[in-house]
């Protein structure tokens, strides 16, 4: 068997702020043969997701930050080449997270066999993958709307925020939320049937546009985003309101923590509960989960956008994209052929 | 049947931080015979709490404020003079909400009959009352602490933090607090038999002191006071920490709204969850909440501490007293004669 090489993106500097193209470097290195138990993967999609951004900091957090020269971590569906793990053979496909290369050595039993009967490849990273199932047991197992509810979701037209969405809409809620461009307004209203939807850029007052948006309050929110647009929903709250804490990436390039009014006060008048959580602490659950939504788009009730790129070496680039909003709905690499396309 | 005349302070001036003597006044009002349904009470005891701050503000709350000129509010134990309603006979005695007075008609449904077989009178307003049953349901069923968890409580020898330091001890928790004196963090360590207790006015640096008292973090913290000790609190937070907000006396009296750093994406690292509640949530479990907490008092597992302040007219100057620390457990107002004493 000839050697395999990778090409890898290795993070080279910890970014201050936004991520520069210097912060990373791409360098090729030669994989062994798969051991016992392990496989062989050609990468052909790479998943971009806001959380990387917090694994560049050397600060604390719920996982260790990617070592200086090693290679940037991320979701990823492979095809197997090579394989030494019972129950995977090669041409198989499957999702694992297997970071910024398009060749990688991984343990069997760290990957998911894909079904390719059951949606496009690529949703095994969006909607049917980690964004997916953050949005849905974010959603239901930690938001737990009633129907009639009112359900607020910022980053709406996002690869998490659409899903919260349709998902709302499915279980009876009302559902609104806010999104960067007059399009992603649109996609919310005409395609995922949110009820109320506005553009946060140029709404001009959020409180006055989300009071708009809810006029019976919120009752859940859906928190992606943080900063301002987080602090006014919360004080649209109703009553034992939830505030599900999924993401704050209007901060994750920050340099400065935001000073903010002191306002725990407002938990008590309000009974609200405020919770975060990964989606990786669900994972007894995300077989189910899965299925259920699967169901809902073979009904053509559960849809979604993907924004693809080509080529391992626009990663980085298209990473920092992810925070300036220039992609719409699931940020993908195309790191290699699709087998099913 | 003669005039009954109702000492009674009102509310004159909605108080800037502090309240000031000048802020109540003092009249005397005459009061009609008892209606149908209601009944005719003397006020024994006026408890004195801090929620009690809130309700002169003039700002969104979970209640309508105090309006000027009228009286305060209060939880009150009452003897039954007249009655018109059935069940309340004269010579009962009766928890209810009448307020800074010391004698009010009540309608009959809005009194609760005290067994004055189960402990002393006063634990209607303390322990087996308002404060107590804070503590029970904030703790178990807000807090939720399971076995040899780490539970954190400010404000720790007041009537709801000692409640929830020995109801901890009782359900197998590691219990931490802090207190404002030196006895005050004695009585805690040695008749509570807290773990870990420390004075907040002297230990200097509160992360230092709070991490020394808690060296397996903090799994449920508590939270009386807000501010600092709030903040520090949720650092010290473990992996699924939860932080039950019952009360941020620390800013009560605030004329400006602190900034503090906006740490929303801590929720999400540590899968936190925050939440507000007011023991009227819990109406329909008071009675086996109350049954559980006699019983322990019984058995000698579950103590109080209180301070009786005599005579209607004090009350404003106690009230202050309150946030300045000077009370020791438990404040109530003695407004007259306890037939059981």
């Amino acid at each position: 068997m000839s050697t395999t090489t990778s090409r890898e993106v290795v993070l080279a500097k910890r970014p201050r702020g936004l991520p520069k193209p210097g912060d990373f470097e791409i360098r090729e290195v030669d994989l062994p043969e798969p051991g016992a138990g392990e496989v062989l993967l050609r990468t052909v999609y790479l998943s971009l997701d806001p959380y990387m951004r917090g694994m560049m900091d050397d600060t604390e957090s719920y996982d260790d930050p990617v070592a200086l020269g090693e290679v940037m971590v991320g979701g990823t569906v492979g095809e197997v080449v090579a394989s030494n793990a019972g129950g995977l053979a090669p041409g198989d496909l499957v999702e694992t997270y297997a970071g910024w290369r398009d060749h990688a050595i991984m343990p069997g039993d760290r990957v998911r066999r894909i079904d390719r009967n059951l949606a496009p490849l690529t949703t095994a990273l969006g909607v049917l993958g980690m964004p997916g199932l953050t949005a849905y047991h974010g959603l239901i197992d930690v938001g737990r709307p009633r129907s009639d509810e009112t359900v607020f979701v910022s980053a709406a037209s996002g690869a998490v925020g659409a899903t919260v969405g349709q998902i709302a809409k499915i279980k009876g809620c009302r559902v609104a939320g806010c999104a960067g461009s007059d399009g992603k307004v649109a996609y919310c209203l005409d395609e995922l049937g949110f009820d109320a939807c506005f553009n946060y850029k140029t709404a001009g007052n959020p409180a006055d546009a989300m009071r708009r948006a809810c006029p019976d309050g919120i009752d859940v929110y859906f928190e992606n985003v943080g900063g301002v647009m987080g602090r006014t929903a919360f004080d649209l709250l109703n009553t034992h309101g939830r505030v599900t804490v999924c993401g704050t990436i209007s901060n994750y390039n920050a340099t400065e923590v935001e000073m903010v009014p002191d306002e725990l006060w407002k938990f008590i008048v309000k009974r609200a509960r405020m919770e975060g959580f990964l989606v990786t602490d669900f994972e007894d659950r995300h077989e189910p989960a899965r299925a259920e939504m699967a169901r809902w788009i073979k009904e053509g009730r559960l849809t979604w956008r993907e924004t693809i790129v080509d080529g391992l070496e626009n990663a980085p680039t298209a990473f920092n994209d992810l925070f300036a909003g220039r992609n719409f709905g699931k940020l993908i690499v195309k790191v290699g052929d699709d087998p099913t396309a």
